[in-house]
């Protein structure tokens, strides 16, 4: 596995192993990785002959109040586990390889950027259609994998090179939990034991909407109810939505069907966490739970 | 030369091209083809192996009020034109090809969209910048070319390769102007014989600004009142704006150099016109006024 810097390094590297006729994969990351990224990363193996991932805590991304300064890096121990499950290329570049001037042009969403997530971190997802559309433009990538655990980003990622014709394919894997039910992220690193305990809530709310709709519930306000009070009995549990909406364009819906998807974002003490479930998948991490 | 309607079919003429070791380029143009777009064709063959057209009236950059229904269209004439000028391949898509459904996500400018030409046509360089972007996605070209008619444009959309690392080399080729000094543009065909006299006032302006700045004047207010009262003489001319900018940022000066544009539009009937010269760069087509 190699590790480069610059941009210039970036498309050296990958022409050679395009020339060699490998295809190419993406796994678009900020660090600090859990086996949910090493679960894209294993994707991307299975789906690509040469696999690059990007290390980058994306400024862009980050509102003014948000956790850029203190969200967690370990670049050292990344590069073990990158290398350990097969990545060929790390790209780890400084803010000023990547944004070395003021941004005249972005990747904007014009949709669906005004809701969910985006109601409480607006120029977010801006910001992470940017950094990835210059992913792509810097790897020129076949295919690049995304987690689920970021619904709504994966929705967009996937409207953005549809409506841009970006030559990308994009591959969503499922979310990875611990043996708990939490789904993993970066930021469960915030967590006290106890704000931990609390935030178990999510994936438990979570995992009784799967049961419900199992079950035959299909009044999507019945759902997200259950939802919505398994998390509030947790207490220190501050929620800022809980969703049932469509897959295809996050929109909410009365009737719960294969193609709904419960999205929920909440604070445990400081820390922002945000979850989902697909009612028509299969979920284990959640199974386990029922 | 090769017609094609689909992105389908673009790739896959583009892929062979490309197997075959040849570099593509790319002109994109809204068609109605003039010695203007011709010349930009001439270059692109110089420059690349493969050269694609791409002709397509684009919705999304026309205000409500603006001129998309009535703008000239003249698909047989322009193929023939494109055939004899060693085009390859011309892609003149449907608006269905290019929208199938609403877009949610766009290329949007942040800044340098707010001033000039985005003023009077808001959502303008939105709808250039996203059409770009997906030509690029669409054809993957090495290189595109673009004219210095449009100028801010032209600024545009190389901020756009720069800041989002589109893998694609922009050059822009000098406006072609017809021998009374007016730059070439499809929109000239809606101008009747009086007010085509009434608007050589722009390129009789810009030739004096040229020779003003080769006199040695470099007060910028000069040059641009100069440019001003050439117009105003003429009449029937309702200039839009006037300005005496830097070619990197579209900024105001107050000292011309030799990286210094005076821009130009103005509305002569109810036809909108743009023009500009580089003071430190040759322009026949203005010189011969002089």
């Amino acid at each position: 596995m190699k590790l480069v810097k610059t941009i210039s390094e970036v498309r050296a590297e990958v022409g050679r192993a395009r020339s060699s006729g490998r295809s190419i994969g993406l796994v678009p990351t900020m660090g600090f990785l859990h086996e949910g990224h090493l679960s894209l990363a294993d994707r991307c193996c299975e789906l690509a002959g040469y696999v690059v991932m990007s290390i980058y805590v994306n400024p862009l991304q980050f509102g003014p109040s948000e956790d850029f300064d203190e969200y967690p890096r370990a670049l050292e121990r990344d590069l073990a586990l990158a290398e350990e499950r097969g990545v060929d290329l790390v790209f780890a570049p400084a803010d000023r390889e990547l944004y070395p001037t003021e941004l005249t042009v972005t990747v904007a969403p014009r949709r669906l950027a005004d809701r969910l997530c985006g109601l409480s971190r607006p120029g977010h997802f801006e910001g992470v259609l940017t950094v990835v559309g210059k992913l792509f433009g810097i790897v020129q990538p076949d295919l690049a994998v995304f987690g689920q655990k970021d619904f709504q980003q994966a929705v967009l990622i996937q409207k953005m090179v549809i409506d841009l014709d970006m030559p990308v394919r994009v591959e969503v894997a499922p979310t990875v939990r611990e043996a708990d039910g939490i789904a993993m992220s970066s930021r469960n690193e915030y967590l006290s034991a106890d704000e931990r305990r609390r935030a178990l809530s999510i994936s438990r709310g979570l995992a009784g909407a799967l049961r419900s709709f199992r079950s035959g519930e299909r009044d999507a306000a019945m759902i997200g109810r259950g939802v919505l009070q398994t998390m509030e009995e947790a207490g220190g549990v501050d929620v800022e939505y809980v969703e049932v909406v469509s897959a295809d364009d996050l929109e909410p819906v009365q009737q719960a069907d294969e193609e709904t998807v419960v999205v929920v974002a909440a604070r445990v003490g400081t820390t922002r966490l945000i979850d989902n479930a697909r009612l028509g998948a299969p979920d284990p991490g959640l199974a386990r739970l029922l």
